[in-house]
């Protein structure tokens, strides 16, 4: 058989071990506070059919799709003139009818809409699992990556914006990154433009109002009436650009330049109940109103949250928002939800970045057996059988080669002990526990190793 | 917009929050043992180049394949004459380069010889994903489904199939699933091939050879020459196909039947040294030497090994065995190897069957607190953030709305205890908690509720 040199395709990764133990801390981590706050894992297929999948995403995400080749002949549905044709697009419609999923919101509202007579709302569900997305593979953009969504559909009441600023708020206290949680409104910007009578510039004035800090209030300005702005709208947005203070002082001025906007109103209520509830609670980040948050403008409806890391120049690692119709395009109407998507792929450059992995992970190794020989593999297996129906992790080498290869074999897989029984130590009944952070060796009874090691 | 009405493709499964929970439970079991013996987590992309799996399962496997279509207009590499040949096998060379994973075994090979160089061997690595077939779909049959498999590379000790006895034991136990470990090797049935003269008849021997309890040795005998073995060669078998008593008995037996045969006393020898090893261990399943076990024979080299459940008829639940050229498909010679798989659905199976599943599930919401409105929600939402704190999980319905739709959520997400906070109990400072299992309810201070929940 010719030897195949094996690779992996372009844009998809393999996680080594070490990789893996971060990403399940981070994906732990995260999942322990959702189940804290109710909300239950679903899965879903990889593959979804392609009319599922098609027009959720524009065009350009059509584009984007894995598409599946249908089992078998699959030339059976196709015309002899079709394929004179050679139209890869009109033929993949007849040769492929499965393609990966893309992201997990549309999954999701094909769960909701499929199940709908089986679930329990208000629902609340996570979902952690790869996407694919058949992009040009560059730094930090993977063709297969995982998203990590927490939703809960069924509920307008602002309790569920609440919670979900807590839940972020204890992860990534847990997590240790400092992180400010932004909040906007999507009623709020249909407000602001409502009153400046500029409902097509949304996105331009809160691209400008972004800037503010960077070339000033002038240029942002000048920025506004080229984008084609009035001067009596630029005028008027002011006060908004400006805004200052606490969120309670940003609230209270939004109320009074929206005082002409119903929808504008609404928004800086809804605001104002979250900040009021959040007040209640001691949340280890900071929540900032930031009126420039424009994320997925076109899908959310109410509120939009963002976070960003304090210590580390990267994108946000986190963000969401409330959504007035998730289902609406698989034919179920009034399915209101709020959902935010944990950036896990940045989130592990920022841990990495900041040095900020625990030291030893439960999931690893702690106790590493050196093997002398036949006779002490006799002696030692009892022991590790003891370890490990006490809970702990622990590993002998599997055969008895030279010392100086099994301590590196223990060092290059992190282990923080390793245990040495010999022939001097069996016969004692003592054996040697040494700690290879600090090198230090000390002399335990069996008793105490186990003591020492449950501890 | 027109409405589709979703659906998911054939032979594909959503996982719904129940069927989480008992999965969830299923692999963090397995995980928790895997990382005991120091087994390490790896996870490979879903996709793979056709090149890496192509011709590795057999010409019905490579059929079994899902094949990506090439992204973009992935006609240009065909010519016309291929396109007018209407030829689908020859045409998904030219428009599909990628493919599913259909196992986890050539995923980790390819794994083992891209990142030789990194690899700490012996390496113990487990791994739990989705794989994908395009089998026709039938009850209990899936095109996607998850494997579960750990291996060890890089050594050829006994002690690894020690430990994977001691593994599988721990699993099951811990699962409260009744099972004998069934044990065979490779080596031994090739010996018993060596002595009859008849290497090519071992499958038809121990496929007879299985029948013994249910159709008698005569029959089996019958079978034998029917499938072309000698009267000679029948003859000598019988003490195999009677071997009984204890395993030494076993194993004492076939070192005198085997005595002429080098690699048959090799097998009975390594089989030894495995049940000798075992005897220091205080197992709580039986373990059982089985020579009509011949699982995976074209590809273990050595031990094999197969779990049946004692209390449910399903096939086997656990299997796997020692191979000695894992890596040799991709050039990397001498990567000997053993390894295990977990059959996670019928697993699944057998644990509904047998109703072992713990009631409470860890991951599950433990307390719910009733929502009467506003000024209830200020007061139970500090208390839930205190529950949550100390690692409860705790919920509240998120909209003031009938008690009884509340409850009757609560009950359906079986969630086990409910606190009833209205104004009364704000007033006296006390609240109602509910057994939602008894129906008890008692009063408690807030205090009491938190350590009640803790405890």
């Amino acid at each position: 058989m010719a030897i195949q040199k094996p690779y992996i395709p372009k844009g998809t990764r393999d996680f080594s071990p070490a990789e893996m133990l971060k990403r399940n801390y981070i994906f732990d981590t995260i999942k322990k506070h959702f189940v804290r706050f109710g909300y239950q894992p679903i899965e879903t297929p990889a593959m979804e059919n392609l009319s599922t999948l098609i027009g959720k995403y524009g065009e350009e995400g059509d584009k984007l799709l894995f598409k599946i080749l249908n089992s078998g002949d699959f030339l059976t549905k196709t015309s002899d003139e079709l394929l004179a044709q050679r139209n890869s697009q009109k033929l993949t419609t007849k040769i492929s009818e499965k393609g990966l999923r893309y992201d997990l919101t549309v999954p999701f509202a094909r769960y909701v809409v499929q199940h709908q007579n089986e679930i329990n709302f208000p629902f609340k569900r996570y979902q952690i699992q790869p996407v694919w997305r058949a992009d040009r593979p560059q730094k930090g953009r993977y063709r297969e990556f995982f998203q990590c969504d927490a939703d809960v559909v069924g509920t307008n009441s602002m309790l569920n914006e609440v919670e979900i600023v807590q839940l972020i708020d204890g992860i990534f206290s847990d997590l240790k990154i400092n992180v400010v949680i932004k909040l906007n409104n999507r009623k709020i910007l249909s407000g602001i433009a409502e009153i400046l009578g500029q409902a097509d510039k949304i996105i331009d004035i809160t691209v400008a109002m972004d800037k503010l800090d960077k070339i000033g209030l002038n240029n942002v300005n000048i920025e506004l009436i080229d984008k084609g702005l009035p001067q009596t709208a630029v005028d008027q947005l002011q006060p908004i650009i400006l805004l200052s203070g606490n969120n309670n002082e940003k609230l209270a001025s939004l109320k009074s330049v929206l005082s002409n906007s119903e929808i504008g109103l609404k928004g800086v209520a809804e605001m104002q109940e979250i900040i009021d509830y959040l007040q209640m609670f001691d949340l280890q980040n900071e929540v900032e109103l930031d009126l420039t948050l424009a994320r997925g403008l076109n899908y959310y409806t109410g509120t939009i949250f963002e976070v960003k890391a304090n210590d580390v120049q990267i994108g946000s690692i986190c963000g969401g928002g409330r959504y007035d119709d998730l289902t609406g395009i698989f034919g179920l109407k009034d399915v209101s939800g709020v959902g935010i998507s944990f950036g896990a792929d940045r989130i592990f450059d920022v841990l990495n970045e900041l040095d900020l992995y625990p030291k030893h992970q439960s999931e690893n190794t702690k106790v590493f057996f050196v093997n002398f020989g036949k006779a002490e593999e006799i002696f030692c297996l009892p022991i590790l059988a003891k370890l490990r129906k006490a809970g702990v992790n622990a590993e002998i080498y599997p055969e008895a080669t030279k010392m100086k290869k099994q301590m590196k074999f223990a060092n290059d897989k992190a282990i923080p002990f390793v245990v040495i029984i010999g022939e001097d130590e069996m016969q004692k009944g003592e054996l040697v526990l040494k700690n290879m952070e600090s090198g230090e060796q000390k002399f335990l009874s069996i008793e105490e190793l186990l003591i020492f090691m449950t501890k």
